[in-house]
């Protein structure tokens, strides 16, 4: 399976950057990268590192610094530290590994290359896959399937994080993830109804990094950082491994339950940034949603299944 | 216990003033009427009707044609009929039984003579409490309680019936309710996230019609049309008696499983109707919510203890 992951790491982003280094099965062509989680001077650094330390041989390709809803939003330091690790040390990075231009035009030149055989696994900002959309509509028909971290459906009870009605990564750029699910290429929604059954907690990371050796041992530092924001903010023993989920779905879709439907963002206002779904199997459809492709959400998850594989995954030598 | 009982009947609404008529804890002052579920003038007749029909003695006050957002909406016959009442006969009403003048000032005068006894009981849109708040803001601190039907927090997984984010009293005049969520008053909020687990199914009301007679029997015979709806909507197996569920909440709160915290309505685009809480034990407060005073948001109901009640007080001789 040729993979793009488009991440801004991001401490769950370097869970599934480790995960993506140990699956057989995953040929990963490029690691785009997208402010978020940090800057984008901090986001590329720490792919550029993290790609380094886990002996990725894909190159990182920097990525948009400026979102398409044209809003800056403050960086989340308290969740993923000033430097986007969980403030762990980071040496200066090796550059070697950056490869020119731009994220969205990999993107292009990386799927067009390669017509109807990329899987694209999203889990920053939408914004680089909606300025490859904008610039290469052809894009849409020629990926085969897009698989994003992002959103919540109130299913499970579970609405937002940044607001009690958005999800981080598409409260980020609202207007570039309304224009992802507006495209007709198969899009899969893995969002807060289903990664907050991952919860990796401080036994399950001290097994990895007593285990895997070094790196799950870096793992296991930065999420002392995360673990602090996940107590104190949402009272959860434990961090979530919000990123790593899309990587688990791309090898195990059968391990989720899922809906489909139109899919819309609320663009501005109270609610931006929120996704909704209007089912396929619902009569009517609301003007919001009229003419707009279906898609997939994930809606349950088998979480004893994913930390089983990704366990064995990062464990495997 | 002292109520005013705003409502739009709508066959929902019907189970509630039946019950209403059967419990003496209640002391029914007044019952209010609004556009919603059939146009002002249905809505205001049935009233009229059922009070008539289940020997209710409060006085109807018609009430808002117009909601404060300024958008009309189609009436959902689809629902409740084209009557309001799932098409039954109903016959001339004896105009008696109405009261002169507007609900908005009848609520701020009942409300003035009983200070700190009255609890109000909204079951339509919002309309007629609002415009009680805008002409006489006192009507806030006078007020014992409010209790609504309306909304949908995401809890249990339910989100919206009108749209997939908006619950329909709400949606149907969202600057209304919002207004209602900034005054100091104790709102609890009997929404979707609990109503759906009162399920009356055809053996249930059929039970009904048997042991309560001949009210019981109009009941069922309404619930014929709302049930087609249910069924074919949303694949329920009964009709949900989503206005009566916020009349038990008057009497016995301690059924439900409450959260507390500042609820903002989003007032226009894509989520237009949607509540959203940010809870009270949440830190930090985006600005949409800063200031505004706590409420209560039912998020659990003990479903099968509400039937029973329910039953059994309305085959009270």
């Amino acid at each position: 399976m040729k993979v793009i992951f488009d991440t801004d790491p991001g401490i769950d982003d370097a869970m599934a950057l480790l995960y993506l280094s140990k699956l057989p099965e995953i040929e990963l062509l490029g690691i785009t990268t997208v402010v978020g989680n940090a800057s984008i001077a901090d986001t590329t650094r720490n792919a550029l590192f993290l790609r380094q330390k886990f002996g990725l041989v894909a190159p990182v390709v920097r990525g948009a610094e400026f979102t398409l809803d044209e809003v800056v939003k403050e960086e989340p330091a308290a969740v993923h530290g000033h430097n986007g690790l969980g403030d762990i040390d980071i040496p200066p990075v090796d550059e070697a590994g950056l490869h020119a231009g731009t994220a969205s035009q990999f993107i292009i030149d990386t799927v067009r290359a390669h017509p109807g055989e990329v899987t694209i696994i999203a889990v920053g900002r939408m914004t680089n896959l909606a300025l490859a959309l904008r610039q290469a509509p052809d894009v849409a028909t020629l990926t085969k399937q897009v698989i994003i971290m992002g959103g919540a459906f109130g299913y499970q009870g579970r609405s937002g994080n940044i607001t009690p009605l958005a999800e981080a990564n598409i409260h980020g750029d609202p207007v570039g993830a309304d224009e992802i699910f507006m495209a007709e290429w198969p899009v899969t929604v893995v969002g807060l109804d289903v990664t907050h059954d991952i919860i990796l907690d401080s036994d399950y990371l001290a097994r990895l990094a007593d285990e895997a050796g070094e790196n799950a041992e870096l793992l296991r530092q930065m999420c002392g950082h995360y673990a602090k924001f996940y107590m104190n903010v949402m009272g959860l023993s434990g961090v979530v491994g919000h990123d790593l989920l899309a990587v688990t779905y791309a090898l195990h879709p059968e391990w989720f339950e899922v809906r489909r439907g139109a899919i819309a963002v609320v663009r501005e206002g109270l609610a931006v940034g929120q996704t909704a779904l209007w089912p396929a199997e619902r009569g009517g459809v609301h003007s919001a949603w009229e003419g707009r492709p279906h898609h997939t959400i994930c809606v349950g998850v088998d979480g004893a299944k994913v930390l089983e594989h990704y366990h064995s995954a990062v464990t495997r030598g």
